[in-house]
């Protein structure tokens, strides 16, 4: 128990101290590779008027949008996820949008903040990224130093009244036996994405390119490769702003919450 | 705990009746569909000079050699897999090998039982079939009435001194979605083969013509398939009749041991 209170304590400290250096402007930068072994979460804010709504679209889509944590309105702090968390600016870049246009991307969001805005943690697959490298799987696009490759693929999500669209997916290509292994490992983790949505053939889910991710990077595949594909986090951005709300906040792209929580305990067993 | 009690007990006493029926000549069929929610199993008997090393084969190769019970040489009953079990009469039909030559096929095995025999209880796919099946998946093969197409692989086996040689392998087309399932829900029965050795390409594991199984009936693939490959308990017989040994005994193919083990209970979670 001890040793466990130890290791707990020590990732807490580390999630803690990176926090402080983003809060305090030391880091601007991308958080991929800060505080290994802590969940990283996507952030979406919304007016309460659209919350409620997206909250719904959370619970019947929990492949894309598995929720780590949401606030009340106004709220700053998300005690769920790290004491001393302020959402306002304890992420490294964040993206402010007005009637689905970008508007700013600033540092932190005192002077955007309003007392009906709902945070939204999402988890990432930067935790499942960490246990299939730990298991000895090679990650393509991190072996090349770019982005995963990501498709708005044509699997529907189930909508809600205002909220619908196509899935987002991420794909990384692995040989067969690294392909069953990783569907194993990822389906431990359903707080992140989980098992996969897809594999094989892309045309199945209407990708015409695997050489034109609609975000990200290309990842050419090799001899013996299987494309995999796994729902995407940046789902809710997309279907977010097909609507146009006429305000919302998300983090930049790979500028995330460094959370206490231990992306070890994430796994369901 | 009386639920549960009550749940082994129709078990046991399903797996019973039939082994009873076996045993009295009533039944001398293929045993698929016998006793629902049962594990059946593969039997290889071998002489003790062989079965040290054979054991030893086991131990490397669990995947296509999972062993549920091994019995001291001459032993005739089974208690781990029921308390009435005749490893003698208890299966329908046998196949018992001299020099690698089959010379009969009987019902019992009293005119052939020597005191130096030892027997391998090896799991099979029946019960991982039964939790597909439950999850509402098709099995093509048994959609179709014939028997699961089986290949030797260029997948090698972890050899022994005498006892090396190909893996031989089971084939179910599934659709992507239905192949992650397939994965996840044999992941849990290492008892029985557990998750599959290869998906995709079947060139990739040596195979030429999926239409051309060495074992079983081909089961054509749809649109959108994907040939999964599981370790297939065909596996020993295949290299055992390499060897060519003096003496041995199999069960006939299809016609296993009725035991009074639950499927579910080889789930490893």
């Amino acid at each position: 128990m001890a040793e466990y209170l130890d290791a707990q304590h020590m990732l807490s400290a580390e999630a803690a101290r990176c926090r402080s250096a983003i809060r305090t402007g030391q880091h601007a930068g991308p958080t991929a590779g800060l505080a290994p072994g802590c969940v990283q979460a996507n952030l979406m804010i919304l007016p309460q008027a659209l919350a409620d709504e997206f909250l719904l679209f959370c619970q019947r889509n929990p492949k894309p949008c598995p929720l780590l944590a949401v606030t009340r309105p106004g709220q700053t702090d998300v005690p769920a996820l790290g004491a001393d968390i302020d959402i306002r600016s304890d992420i490294p870049r964040y993206r402010v949008w007005r009637n689905g246009e970008l508007i700013a991307e600033p540092l932190g969001l005192h002077e955007f903040w309003r007392d009906d805005l709902v945070s939204f943690l999402i988890g990432c697959s930067f935790s499942f990224e960490e246990a299939l490298l730990a298991d000895g799987l090679e990650i393509r696009h991190i072996s090349q130093g770019c982005n995963v490759p990501m498709y708005r693929s044509t699997i529907p999500t189930t909508g809600t009244g205002r909220l619908s669209g196509p899935l987002v997916v991420s794909m990384r290509p692995f040989c067969a036996a690294d392909t069953i292994r990783a569907i194993q490992i990822t389906s431990r983790f359903p707080a992140v994405h989980g098992a996969p949505v897809h594999l094989g053939d892309p045309a199945l889910i209407g990708i015409a390119d695997l050489g034109q991710p609609d975000y990200g990077d290309p990842v050419p595949l090799r001899e013996g490769d299987i494309p995999v594909f796994w729902a995407c986090g940046v789902t809710p951005q997309s279907i977010i702003q097909h609507v146009r709300p006429e305000f919302s906040i998300t983090h930049a792209p790979g500028h995330m919450l460094i959370t206490d929580l231990s992306n070890s305990r994430l796994a369901m067993l």
